[in-house]
């Protein structure tokens, strides 16, 4: 049995946290954070946690964070690398669901996110936890990064292309698709029901923060066979609660047997699941689960491969993967905790 | 042809009074205002008006409205009263979308808005919006209220029984269902799409401020038998964009052919259809467009008579009443500019 | 550990049973019958249960119904009635999700229903499978007939008023609203997306089945104070997949606390969550959950008392109150299996 | 004032066309067919049309097309070809919404069709009915081949990069996301509410008949370079019910400034509209209008161009379009009767 706590807990990405956490046998919850929403009862606005989270919301600067052996940073941007070291340093290890440790290029990551990295001399440190790439290191880690909702399909959709050498790796295209949910529970215009429902749009057409995290995790894999990659993603909104379906498109340039390719990648791995041959994965079979499905095609047999991969944005693609890493860390079986079968319909 | 001028047009019934406006043969929208989004052409918040409306939003204070024929207030409650009077001045006539002149029982007003009312001269002069009620009356008005949406629905499906002695007129119950859209554009964490999406609610049970308005409005039929009205008023919150259904209950006292009753009641009616007994009408048959659809139940041949009222909460619930009254004040055939055919599916 | 079978488990309650029973760590799922995909693997047509659920449909009538210790009947109507006895006798103890045993009156049922009973000597034996009124009956069953989805949900809100005598018994009001999955995985154009999407509207108001149902059983409660009973239930379809409200009013004859008489009422219950004062329980608060959430409220401090009942449909309205009644019958703790947190957003 | 009939008047192309041609000021809607439910008043299926088209649907046997000047096809495939002879023999001139005379290649057609080709004495006289790129000849056709939904929107986002030599023409990528109602008023499980709804899939991937579509017209444009035409085209199911976003790749080999090319390209097109630069159009904004919304991008400035086009499927990608081609063909004004503006929200 583990003390965790949450830090920014009335996200989505925080709730869900708390679902998942509330039925994970060997833990407890010590506390969780709200800046706006001290003293509120976890319950009283999340009434699905009713009889199950009995807390309230602890203002962040009064919250035990240094007696917890897991934190969870459920925040906006920016946040995490300000409180990660004292943390740390009192002896907890830390999840990260923002994305404050993701890239290992300071530069870039303070080009795209627009202001000065709080915490460098971290960022060598944190563990980028993509189980399915990075499992040994996350189970030493003291920080792990949690990776973004649509690099983590997107990534588990190219792995075994930019791991081999049959498609060119210079024109990948990975055109996005994302439940609402994915921008999470704020109060912005854009985002209402009326604006959103019976509606679909791309966005960030120019260029996303997802981009560049994808691209250099899979540029520093190890087994990479260190050919530069090149990406282009066109995220889009669904109007669907939860959601995510990367329909990815490689060029061809050597034959290979691609459903054979992914399978044996992902053989064994509790969280990855490829489709038999001819599958076209809807979002609702992962719906609540921590699986990514995953199918792989070619589509009248041409020259060009076609991979798509639906995940659950909030669970796989955020706070299920987190709990993921958490089991690593702590050395618990990868699947306690999250192994509920995703709701249909 | 008359100039035409929109006071804050930013929200969901202003964009609705463009469409419809900006199709009307006989109307010139010379002014649309916004306070936040002066300068802003408003085809490029509302890219579905490209083409169709080339102004920009003008700021309140330098917006041309004393040249107007036709002000529409598309504001929230509170503005119109502080600048009705002057516009009046200027000869304008005004139709207000919003809640500010619906009342003439200013203390009632006073206690459900919770502001001094700034125009309590004019609140005698308002003439109620209702065409089926006040059509006579509407036409030599200079200041039109315009109901409120569930306030239209539930005064229709309620007009026959009040007028008549059938039931008793102390036990209504109107339960009303509304799209989202109802709740205006408006960044609210509650109005999310993820919020909103996949789930059905009750809200406003304690109270709603539609209740005194269909209370009162009915009360003060001419026709009306002058007995005390009674109505229980529960709204819910429906995952759709537009469109209430109103559920209306009441005790059967004495026997009647209450599909005649209606029948009759609305002969002659252009926006008030009473459907064939047995009909269940769908909030979609009348998307987009003016009518409100009205069937009339007698469950198991018991003593609840069951009225169902559709409409389009910002057409014949807003936008396209207000365009109904505005035909009826300047003389053009009532439906001119409204008669567009709901969008199905 | 028991075995159990499902017979007709290609429909929405029965992939819903399978996802609570595939999580229940005291049952072995023996075998799922359908009729026209036998053969068919059960995951091939739901992946959602990719990895959890091995086996394929079988044949009805090679299906090994006999070893089973426990029968679900997740089949249209008119299927238990005629296998049950054969069941019975082999030993085994039956789930009934289908209507076939929920009356008592047989000519009621049959006026409904439209055919002649097929079991009518097992009807007095059946025990109507609500735990919050028949527990105790429950657990010595073989035959227990599961509950109407509506029906739950108006009965937990009408208990506390039937068993009392503070509110006219002949003039409840239940207005439903129910997602989509209500009425099954038929291919009906009624119940296609581009039909029931952004739409809403009333149903079956002539008269529903599960009318006989809520007024047989709460008339024949045990604690009822033989005071018939009457009731007006018209149901709606809302655009969304799970959940149900059911809004109840009643005409207040006395006063009382009613809050305290609802929190009374259901204390310990362990699906039964009264909320505080002032609550409005939304669906989505029990989506995938077999919580039943209850709100009381009194409008304006009238006469009519409002009752706001969630539950979804699917699990407290179907296969998790279900999987409860095997738990009681089988001496299983009351919750194992079915302690889901909902999914929420 | 011509007098059009419709053959094949129950699914959703044939109610939209109701619609359309209920509100156009030249047409008389003298017949309209339906195998399965002749003698059903029209407005009784599709209540929104009350009060406006005052038929019922006729056998297609006893239907008067011979007195039509216009007869539209919105039948399933196949149909149209075998009657169309007869209807053009009569003196009518003919719009077909399905596929029967799309391509000119009738091996092609049987191969994706699966059936022999009952009239391939037309297929060469038959006008594939793109206005943008077939205007002149439509005006003098006998027999008009109205384009599908997904064809439009690929082919006008890749017109001006077809006619041009500025990218690689055999590397095309057409992401495509379409509502339900594209799927047509079919009672299949796979469209029903509770399998459609929060959820998202792509589907076809392994070829849909659009694509030899538009490849084929594409490749017989007469501007075009001649150079061969490849695309990769993969379709999703977006839980939305009108509206068809493509996003389109193509990767750049000459510098160009692309937003000028689609600019001069559509100037004066009355239903193509270049967006602004940075735009990202929604489905939404052209919503029960016959616009197409076109956006022109480079995301960070790189070697893939990105072009996403907006259509509501149902209009410009169907009726919409037919009525543009009815319009041409009888000399009215293109935009007769299809100039409503889209409803938002």
């Amino acid at each position: 049995m583990i003390k965790v706590g949450i830090v920014g807990g009335t996200g989505y990405t925080g709730v869900e946290l708390l679902r998942l956490l509330a039925q994970h046998p060997d833990v407890e919850i010590l506390t969780i954070t709200s800046r706006g929403d001290a003293g509120t009862k976890v319950a009283d606005m999340f009434p699905s946690l009713r009889g199950r989270v009995d807390i309230s919301f602890t203002d962040p600067a009064k919250a035990p964070l240094a007696q917890c052996d897991c934190v969870f940073f459920a925040t906006p941007n920016g946040v995490a690398m300000s409180q990660a070291k004292a943390i740390l340093d009192a002896g907890a290890r830390i999840v990260d669901l923002s994305a404050d440790f993701r890239l290992k290029d300071r530069a870039v990551w303070e080009k795209w996110y627009k202001v000065t990295h709080a915490a460098p001399e971290l960022i060598a440190e944190a563990v980028y936890g993509l189980p399915e790439v990075n499992r040994a290191r996350i189970k030493g880690a003291r920080l792990v990064a949690n990776p973004g909702c649509y690099a983590t399909a997107v990534q588990l959709a190219l792995l075994p292309l930019v791991e081999s050498d049959f498609v060119d790796h210079r024109s990948f295209i990975a055109d996005g698709k994302s439940g609402v949910s994915g921008a999470g529970r704020k109060a912005e215009v854009n985002l209402l029901f009326s604006e959103a429902s019976d509606n679909f749009k791309a966005y960030a057409v120019h260029g996303h923060r997802h981009h560049p995290e994808i691209v250099e995790s899979l540029q520093s894999l190890e087994n990479a066979s260190g050919r530069k990659i090149g990406l282009t993603f066109v995220p889009h909104l669904v109007p669907m609660v939860r959601g995510i379906l990367a329909t990815v498109y490689a060029r061809i340039e050597r034959e290979a047997d691609f459903q054979s390719l992914y399978e044996k990648r992902f053989a064994g791995e509790p969280f990855v699941d490829v489709l038999p041959p001819g599958s076209q994965p809807e979002t609702r079979s992962v719906r609540g689960s921590n699986q990514c499905r995953i199918a792989v095609h070619r589509p009248m047999d041409g020259d060009t491969l076609v991979v798509l991969a639906v995940e659950d944005n909030l669970v796989k693609g955020a706070a299920g993967q987190a709990v993921q890493n958490m089991n690593l860390m702590f050395g618990f079986p990868e699947s306690r905790g999250i192994d509920q079968i995703a709701v249909v319909p």
